[in-house]
């Protein structure tokens, strides 16, 4: 279960602007901010299963945009290539261009 | 005219998989394989307002999912720094480490 959430919130990330209205407000709910399906039913005034419903077909939906782009690992392949990066970055002298080449992984790696 | 087909191209990079069937297949068609809206219709024994629908329709689904996701805009700003950085790289002293980073970076640049 552990790995399952992990797994959504790492796609919620990176898809979640793609989800519709319910389905992004439940999933959040549920995964990012570990509310239980009876909470979420109570807060909406909506039915158990009506959330459950929704969470499910959000689920789905954020693994088929992955299936499709690929973000998440494409994502984690860059952030090894980046890791590597600094690593020789970090054996160079010390200077102006180090400094930079540092600036520079540390704003790929934001940005991704 | 020219920078729209240049826009959509490049969105297509990024969002093609996430279209639909024939919106996928005639916008390729359309953009990428230069054939008229007549040529289109003709090939696929369908009106040429039917191919003008689903292009059109294609063309919005592209714009939508870059306004949501921005994957265009971050690709654009990672290859700004990685360009800055093979600068810095072909700068250090020739040797193994720039070798790598070198390499490394050509990576990035073509998982991007």
């Amino acid at each position: 279960m552990l790995e399952k959430t992990n797994q959504v919130n790492l796609l919620f990330d990176f898809y979640a602007p793609l989800l519709k209205g319910k389905q992004r407000e439940y999933l959040e709910l549920y995964y990012l901010d570990d509310l239980s399906l009876g909470e979420i039913a109570e807060m909406h005034e909506v039915s158990r299963q009506a959330v459950y419903d929704h969470i499910k077909r959000a689920e789905k939906q954020l693994f088929e945009y992955d299936q499709k782009l690929r973000l998440a690992q494409r994502h984690e392949k860059r952030m090894e290539v980046l890791a590597r990066m600094s690593e020789l970055v970090n054996e160079l002298a010390e200077g102006e261009t180090r400094d930079e080449l540092n600036t520079l992984l540390h704003q790929l790696s934001e940005m991704d």
